[in-house]
């Protein structure tokens, strides 16, 4: 049996554990081996790590699994009964759709595949994902072909950290007019992304972070202004028509309660503190309409790279070596990675 | 000088004021004179007391103006401009728009009176309203024609506590299937109409109250099924597809919280605690959406008019003395008074 | 080889074909062989004869094929790689989705999987469907469950004649309101089951058409009016907010124009004629909008299932026996069948 | 009394009519005098003429009445009832919504004040309109502030030319995404000017129209693509998402039939013939929407006019004497103006 090398999540430990001489798995007569080409790192991956337990699932966890859930691969390998499939051939490119949508439940059918309702599982996140050099690929329908002009790392971070902002965009987008005002807090990898998905459409953006460093990026990707403190800008309490939480805190929220206008809506997707407290009475007066965010559709995965193969938008993401993943996950976790990373755990410079 | 007797509010005191000898104002040209047939009693009355303090406003708030915000009328005297007018006649029958919205700003031209952009003024919240036996009217367009066939009673209570979950039920009647599961907390007067309202649409009707009184009228009024505590009831967590809060309390929002299911509103109507704890995560996780709601428009209350016209919905309301008011506001404060109540500051037995 | 006997269309000729000797296939490793239980004849069938050609595709058509698209059957035989399926078991109850989406495109990812980009294939329209013993089917996802309350023929008729009506008012279902005014016009099949889906929404149906005879179901069914002749009924020009087209004839297109108010909505359902002549000043000036449809969803399927089974919805379908499908097929042309038939061509009676 | 030049509509005459010595009436308490500032020219002009017919109205229509329905002006002289209104103050500048709205049905309540259920009188189309030096306006609710920076002439032509693709254009925004194809069909001024508000949104617009010479505006004002035939360009049959008709004629709606993709929208807005013939099973066939448009409500011009004094559209519109009126209003009629006209019925070069 032909092993290989992957990191992952172990329960008990809340450390990121090295799997040296992992199996490279057999497919089956329907399943697909996917040579992972790049795999991107996500502040899910360290908060995994400290939560110290997988996603939850409506299916029995392994207490083990290789972790990495933004991937892009190229097929090695196809089962028996797939052997003159017209899409998946040997080489074929793919990104992974990260929910393991069933397909065929109501949620499914109806375009929801986000919200499957038979399966929770999620590559990397409480089964086996991107961290490793071979992943068995059982449900052919999260294979999402990644266009020519496209790179596998972009196509990587574009499952994630480009989805998870456009889909959140997707649920207000009908509101956007060029006199339609936008805060948008928090100017990280999804944040920034999100500017760049929101310069596609009519608004005037005002973006905000606490640190000075991003104002740059976050002006480059479509920010028409920057603040490192919105109460400290010129703009006016109760002006703003839409408010992008990228950060998910109680201080954030605060100000997307003071800078929202009557009828707005305040989009959440970041998930910084895991509980709020919110003024009732006070939202109820302006009848403002908080929106949740988690991932996104597969047909809107397939948009994001059609937009990303169109360059509307840009994702950046360095390449590091994959033997650096647990250092880089540690930095990551303090806040000393800048900008979204990827490994390649088949490069070649990789030291098994 | 006419004088009047009226009961209001009064900066410095948390108490209902009787104001003897309240001048009956004298219509200008284009103002009319409203004679109250019925004003309803609301739980904003006591709560406006307790707070000590008008509703906000973008206009200066008189310390001391008659309250009710319930009203229903016929017109007494219009002013020298008005004597031809085709709509506005003398014994003409109106219930008033609570919200005194301009109509010609861009909210208002858009449907959306009730956030209108120039006044946030509203009878008998921040300027004078029903509790009194005349009421000077400066916007004609707050008149709102009573179909013959609904009482003056009913359309007072009509403007609001059917008005209110009307327009929140709105904001989501286009989810309602017959397979709907629908959660409605609180079965007071806006839970109780909500039910009523709901019951036009499809959905199954899950009711909730802590007064085993209420059992009785809410199914009576529509409701499928009805639980003290939903918790120890049959249904799953995670399971109805819209949670109404009529109640807005943190523990029936933790009962939102707990039962909405993947992909649900939580539609929040009661006003029971001004600050709310939410858990980020966990609604993030299944996509949730909180609508907040306050009032309604006056194309929605000409709507819930005509329902009520028809017979859709059945407000109940009782008849009590004027006198009683002071009393009445007490009883409302302490959970006492069951049901909705109205008075006729110009009945026959009134004794000033 | 086993055989069986089916009936079809053979492109030269205009008449149904009997195929005796026709070959029952067997089901690759991830092929499934159903056993016809039932197979709803429709007013599509003769047409397609008559027209002397199939169903227009993306793909290559065969000359001659199996007709019958209204399929409901149970699993005989599953192929090798589906042995221990959890869902396609030898025995289980499926109807089929007409049109063979492929599930990957982004139209079906989407939801809109009678939008299939890749495939306009459709069952017994352009390739093998329900008028034979045995089908083979490639594509699982076209499988969709029955209920178990729900017979065979029920379910076959469902797939077209329930979900048809089905899909045209979920486009216009966030419009209706009690007091919403709804016409009708064709009682047929999919009238007749659009009556039927439509009381299950807020709405005043008026239904019409010229059989007297269909008054009596209509009116069972949930019409509140029925009339031989709208233009003889009391109601007035331009008052009704939504007219259905169940027909799509000039005549039914003359009455939708000029009993739609304005800004309503005329849903088109009916292929009466296959070119109208319609008023564009007059449609414009009321600003009209006209929602064509054909077929439906495969959630909405789903929907249409559970609807059957909840009994909500009643579809009607008398069962003959299979060798009479070419004569049932003539007088569904001429006019001489009255209401839905359906085929079991397993049942032990039919004589081959 | 003081009397002025008018030009208008007389029953029994196909020509414009010039009213000498026609009354400036003195307004009423609550009425207002506007000065015509501008006046702007459009083609349902010359049509309102060769109809030899006002347009259709609930209300009795005069014989005669000054035509003219783009208006522009000043407060001239406020009513007794108004000399101290915050809002109408002699000099303030208004441009008038055409359609002379009520404000109070629930129509108008719900912000569709371009269907008001009370009134179809429109200014210039079956009353006094703007082709004279002061119009008396009773229905204050029509005066719609201008914009300091935005002239009186581009006000004018604002109310209709922008309104109206404006108002279309807002019913499809919601589908606009940058991979979005846009078929623009006729270049005159309202195509234009729909071409200058798409650009404000995502999509790919490609223009036609019959005249080489339009090709350069439409460009510039924002069409990525034009040609004269749609049907020698490269793109495939099917392939647009949305289609503009500016013109409405059966050849242009040829082109949306034959370019619009499944699920797409057909957008009319051109009046060029009155009747279209339409292929109904083939518009079924791909479930496509015909949406048809007149004019706008009283909250879009109000946004219209704000785009406009932001730069977000700049109306074309040429000012030209008065007197030219006669010939002006022929020479649109037989195609021979480009352009956009108004007039100045105060300028002083005027000679009356």
């Amino acid at each position: 049996m032909k092993t290989q090398t992957a990191y992952g999540f172990q329960l008990g430990s809340h450390q990121l554990q090295k799997f040296t001489n992992h199996p490279i798995p057999t497919p089956k007569s329907n399943e697909i081996l996917l040579k992972i080409e790049a795999a991107g790192l996500c502040l899910s991956d360290p908060h995994l790590l400290i939560a110290g337990k997988p996603m939850e699932s409506n299916q029995p966890v392994a207490d083990k699994f290789v972790m990495g859930h933004e991937i892009a691969g190229s097929i090695a390998e196809v089962g028996a009964g797939l052997v003159d499939h017209p899409v998946y051939k040997r080489g074929g490119r793919f990104a992974m759709q990260i929910g393991i949508a069933c397909g065929a439940c109501h949620a499914c059918r109806e375009g929801h595949d986000a919200s499957c309702e038979e399966s929770s599982q999620a590559y990397g996140l409480n089964e086996d994902g991107g961290f490793q050099q071979y992943l068995l690929v059982r449900n052919l329908r999260t294979l999402l072909p990644i266009p020519d002009n496209v790179s596998y790392e972009v196509a990587a971070v574009t499952t994630d950290s480009v989805l998870t902002p456009y889909h959140a965009i997707q649920k207000v987008k009908h509101l956007l007019q060029p006199t339609t005002k936008i805060l948008v807090q928090g100017c990280g990898g999804l944040g920034l992304n999100g500017i760049q998905i929101l310069k596609n459409y009519p608004g005037y953006i005002v973006a905000t972070d606490t640190k000075p460093a991003t104002e740059k990026i976050a002006r480059e990707f479509g920010a028409h202004e920057f603040h490192l403190d919105i109460s400290k800008s010129h703009h006016d309490p109760y002006s703003f028509d839409i408010v992008f939480d990228f950060v998910g805190a109680q201080v954030t929220f605060n100000n997307s309660d003071k800078y929202i206008k009557r009828r707005g809506k305040i989009v959440m997707v970041g998930l910084g503190q895991s509980k709020l407290f919110i003024p009732n009475y006070l939202l109820a007066r302006r009848e403002i309409e908080i929106i949740f965010n988690f991932g996104g559709t597969s047909a809107e995965q397939l948009e994001c790279m059609e937009w990303v193969s169109r360059g509307l938008i840009k994702p950046k993401v360095t390449v590091v070596d994959f033997e650096t993943l647990p250092q880089a996950i540690l930095d990551l976790e303090h806040g000393k990675l800048t900008g979204r990373v990827a490994f390649k755990p088949n490069a070649s410079g990789n030291k098994f």
